[in-house]
């Protein structure tokens, strides 16, 4: 946005990024997603009671937010975005106008549906949750490693827990707080040197490149030979039904995403035909979502602040700088090359 | 088996059902499944310390163990039995003779895999557990209901329960103690005399018939204009996959068989292809074995039997008389004629 302290203007231009065709098919393009500037009023008088206007500091880019994108039936995850309306993502963001004597000025807040723009003015009931900064937590963790804590309980010691989509955003911190509980870790992920990246930088014990170890069930007996305790799924599909070929009893599978779906509607999908597995194993197959964990996230700060100073946790982060980075890191998260969390730097 | 006292007698012929051949496809008939007499000795020096005998009184007849007869490669739930040796099955026991403190001539004993003959010699140790009949509750019930209460945990009065296979062995429990606490309670069933029954004598507030509404997703919107809260899945696939479009919020899905994945082996199987709606709605898919519940059987057994004395819960039990009707009553369940549980008295 153009310059100028926005303390001394009443009306800013904001960008934002809405949906001007569906993408059916494919990673949306500039076809589909554009950028847009529009002014908005952040005088006084013009935030209705009950509001806050905010403004983008960091912007979760993430694998999901494709299926809000093809203008399908996909079932019953996030709606899909309305044409020509902002769309949203999860987001940190800093107060700069309260019209809620909960909220004041400098603020951070979080939200899972957070309008893609530069500036926003927003009522502060609906999905914000104020967050305490933490010293030594920089802000990228805590868009990124928010659920993850959340998903796994109190694994014992000594299982056996398989990660997919390793090096990614929810997976690299899954792996890691896994063997910080004392776990034995082995992850898949898409290309050797995410192979190296999550054994060298994260500390898993084992990995696998799926693209080259393509029979999983081969590999899940060769990384797994005491079966699964805990998968982490990210992938869901051929993936998951594999790991239900190699679950021990009372396997638990926390899932917060399955981006081998992302790429199909669901009546195209090949299903997982196994889920009998689920009876003779008693397993739990259990479905969370990020957003529904806002409350805890004060307590998951803390914990992973304490393992961030003492270097026990590390991260990757792939920073893009300003809003009009969004269609270009959108599209890289869906391919093999990427790792770690892909993040938008909205202001410094 | 020959008549005659059996304190009188060291060795009995003791009438056992074991598998001639597997049946890889279709029900097994008399080719596969064949009843033999074999001798066994009752003489109190011929049973090993740690071991007791014990005379079958009920043996439970349930779809599952069909897809121990394969010989297929059938996944992680029971293993194949082998050829030429007696079958198991959940089964009610009396002792005649104990060589374990534990136990002491005329105990009532469970066991899931009890060997489907008339008098057998086992280990006390293994898969044994005693019961101490409750008045009022008769016998076929402690075999049908035991899994029932553990499932539903404790569900919110007015949820939107679902119930597949409802006039089934497990599902006709499920369906009632789901109204007695409360629940909206609607069930699908194979045939209009099933519907009725589940309404009339089960008081289901509604049912349908799924080999007339074969559109699952249409029938599931006009019975659950609301969404489902709980599916108590005794089917699996393509319901399940319905039922999946029509999730609230934190739905959970217990689930102790997949009746539609016994006719074919897993690879075979059309796939569940929404598990994608789990991350969504935040939805738990949880396998059961009745087997693992057993130590709870006592607190459940008494639950059931102030519902059964007040007339609260009705059973339909299809009993066939002899162990020589193992082979009849098999197949019986496998036709969608079949209703309630059904039950072999192998002794009154």
């Amino acid at each position: 946005m153009a310059g100028g302290n926005i303390e001394e203007r009443k009306v800013v231009e904001s960008r934002e990024w809405y949906l001007a065709a569906y993408a059916p098919k494919g990673v949306p393009t500039s076809d589909h997603l554009k950028l847009r500037s529009v002014p908005l009023s952040l005088a006084a008088d013009s935030i209705p009671d009950g509001h806050v206007a905010v403004e983008s500091l960091l912007i979760s880019v993430d694998p999901y937010q494709r299926t809000r994108m093809t203008g399908l039936d996909e079932g019953l995850y996030f709606p899909q975005f309305n044409l020509n309306e902002v769309i949203s993502a999860f987001a940190v963001g800093r107060v700069i106008r309260s019209k809620d004597s909960n909220y004041k000025e400098g603020d951070i807040v979080l939200n899972p549906f957070f309008p893609v723009a530069e500036y926003i003015v927003v009522p502060s009931a609906a999905f914000i949750r104020k967050v305490d900064p933490v010293s030594g937590v920089p802000l990228p963790d805590y868009l990124s490693s928010l659920a993850t804590g959340e998903l796994f309980g109190d694994p014992k010691p000594g299982s056996n827990v398989f990660i997919s989509a390793a090096a990614g955003a929810v997976g690299m911190y899954a792996g890691q707080l896994a063997k910080l509980k004392g776990c034995r870790v082995v992850g898949s992920t898409g290309s050797d040197e995410k192979v190296k990246l999550v054994k060298e930088e994260f500390g898993y014990d084992d990995a696998f490149n799926y693209n080259k170890e393509t029979d999983f069930d081969s590999a899940l007996s060769k990384y797994f030979p005491d079966g699964i305790d805990i998968y982490f799924d990210n992938v869901g599909g051929k993936m998951l039904e594999s790991v239900l070929n190699h679950v021990n009893k009372h396997a638990r599978i926390p899932v917060c995403g399955m981006i081998s779906d992302y790429k199909k509607i669901w009546t195209e999908r090949e299903g997982v035909r196994n889920l009998l597995n689920m009876v003779g194993k008693e397993v739990r197959i259990e479905g969370f979502l990020v957003g529904s964990y806002l409350d805890r996230f004060g307590d998951f700060a803390k914990e992973m602040e304490s393992y961030i100073k003492e270097g026990k946790i590390n991260s990757k982060h792939k920073i893009y700088r300003g809003i009009e980075s969004y269609l270009e890191s959108l599209g890289s998260i869906f391919t093999s090359a990427n790792s770690g969390k892909v993040i938008i730097e909205v202001k410094v």
